[in-house]
């Protein structure tokens, strides 16, 4: 290729020092020389995920937020609580590179024929240091895509995606045979039901407004419960009847939706149960939490007998589960199917430097539903 | 044997009308014929253990307790709140039997070898309808005791011991290494402590005042930690440091308790650690609540990362989970060690007519700390 060895690309860096300040910058680093089974690619499309703020912004405050510099001098400083720190001493004045996800053009190959095949290919990428130009990646961890697929359609592959397949495939694993989901409406909640459309799996979708449920019944949503409403927790205890859902993803987190779904799981059982059990049904009900919208506290109310769960659901424990023959079917599925099942729809596309303006940080840290910003790295 | 076949002995009876009313009462019942494989055995000692209550109480509010009657025929009559009947459906209008495990004479044998090498043996015995005069039971279902034992000290073989057991048991198969325990200076808590010394196995105990911290220390407990000392979150964390726990047991229920103890686990664990993981540790952290002493919501922070669960715990699933084969090694071990390591102590020892007496009612559930009855059924 005709890149100079000697260019270079910018890269975010986020630095959490021991005196509780944050700092986020970018640098310019050398574009890498790839190993005979590797690849340089270009970054085109790098989605800023819920997932991606724990690492950018960690605890910080962004209220407290301010910027200095401009261009690429830009600089943000913000606060991270004292109470926080101890949380983060492994990684306290260390300079992180950001990004899970990513897609673009593979500029520069190995020797091997393997990773000349790959030459001017648009490819899909996992593994963290997307917020940057370019990148440095082994030819097996390249995801080409279909002919005609943009790094734009290709960019969140694979952290939702993977996600919302994350979901049904623990369902299937733990022995459940449908599933509620919280926040439904979302990106990813959109995504998991055209999935368990096209599975022939059983969804409970619990959303906040009747905008939202119509939005989910527009596109082909069975069963929706609108949290909102006074019938609540009678709607979502018929829809685990008609289902016979026992396991839920909860994006929400604090208070007591959690809770709640436990509770009317339980009456759903007991409506169709025909012994009784002085400890409640001993039917497993589980309940994984995986975002953060409430950050208050999760409150249990345990009224439903000793056969359930709460905990935390990560996408990479599960991945790691599975293991990477485990995950191919998957990734295959997603690439080609990025412009139907896997689209995802931005609010906003930005430079890396506006990747630091305070307004779009208050903005990406909102955690609106639908609310979602796709990085350009090669945008000026 | 001399019991005339027509004989009858006393049984208790717990009844939820779909109107929500509890009615407990004594009732007079055939003593059955054995069948070859079968004795009957005279029931001289059965344990109120709070795992009884659920269903001799339900969830009936014990302040409305009243009785009626006297002597054999007394009737206990209590309110159960209406938001509370949908949980009850299977067991609405059917006269329960209670009691889950007890010890006694075998006084009636049937024709098998087996069942005459029984005769006049004491026995302890699991399977519920304790609370009665007699109990017809499978001879593989009989325990026989140590020649010594009594029937009193045999009585609480199964409940409290199998739980204590079934809990380091369950540590080893999820793959934790050392234990938590709360209200740890409990009848079970202190068996708990004499176990883990036994086996090596660290055990953090989380008790209220200083009292209890005394109790088990003189008992040699190794890690006390009091929750009502300013220091306790600190000393927790060195505790977990110290012993390595990443599993809890929590009779609690309500509260903060379970969310500080992963807190302070997810403290310990990166004390130790080398990398920074932006979810958290990737250790799981699990708290298993198999008591209710605090009914209130369990109100968890989610400052742990993701790799935790909280869910409910509870002897049965696991047992089943051990299979038979799995019990009998831990059977054993409690029946030749009832004098010691699981021997089980008593505040007051009661007719069956007195266990419907309400002022009993209010004592036995006051979920006190080493507040606990035994019932002698023969008791005039």
């Amino acid at each position: 290729m005709s890149t100079a060895s000697n260019a270079t690309g910018l890269q975010l860096r986020s630095l959490i020092r021991k005196s509780g300040e944050l700092e986020l910058s970018l640098i310019e680093v050398p574009i890498p020389e790839p190993g005979p089974e590797e690849v340089v690619v270009r970054i085109d499309a790098t989605p800023i995920n819920p997932s991606d703020l724990g690492l950018l912004l960690g605890p910080a405050d962004v209220k407290t937020a301010t910027s200095s510099g401009s261009g690429t001098g830009i600089k943000v400083t913000a606060k991270v609580p004292q109470t926080a720190l101890p949380f983060l001493a492994t990684r306290l004045d260390q300079s992180m590179t950001v990004g899970n996800e990513g897609a673009g053009t593979v500029i520069r190959t190995g020797s091997s024929d393997k990773a000349r095949a790959l030459e001017g290919k648009t490819v899909s990428m996992v593994g963290g240091s997307m917020y940057a130009q370019y990148r440095l990646l082994r030819v097996q961890d390249c995801q080409p895509l279909p002919p005609g697929t943009t790094a734009a359609e290709g960019a969140s592959w694979f952290v939702n995606p993977l996600t919302a397949l994350g979901m049904t495939e623990t369902m299937k694993l733990e022995g459940h045979k449908a599933l509620v989901h919280t926040a439904a409406a979302s990106n990813l909640g959109q995504m998991l039901n055209k999935i368990c459309l096209a599975d022939g799996i059983g969804l409970v979708n619990i959303v906040r407004n009747a905008q939202q449920a119509s939005l989910l019944r527009g596109i082909g949503a069975r069963h929706v419960v609108d949290s909102s409403a006074p019938s609540f927790l009678d709607d979502l205890t018929q829809a685990l009847v008609d289902t016979g859902a026992t396991i839920a993803f909860d994006a929400i987190g604090g208070g007591k939706l959690a809770s709640q779904i436990l509770t009317c799981m339980e009456i759903a059982i007991n409506k169709t149960a025909t012994t009784y059990n002085r400890y409640g049904s001993s039917v497993h009900k589980q309940v994984y939490l995986y975002g953060n919208l409430d950050l208050g506290p999760t409150e249990l109310a345990r009224n439903y007998g000793t056969a359930w769960g709460v905990g935390g659901w990560l996408l990479t424990p599960f991945l790691q589960k599975i293991g990477r023959a485990g995950q191919t079917p998957l990734r295959e599925r997603v690439v080609n199917n990025l412009k139907t099942t896997f689209a995802s729809h931005y609010t906003k596309v930005v430079s890396l430097p506006e990747v630091l303006d305070v307004a779009n940080i208050a903005a990406y840290t909102k955690r609106a539903t639908g609310e979602k910003f796709l990085i350009n790295p090669q945008k000026k």
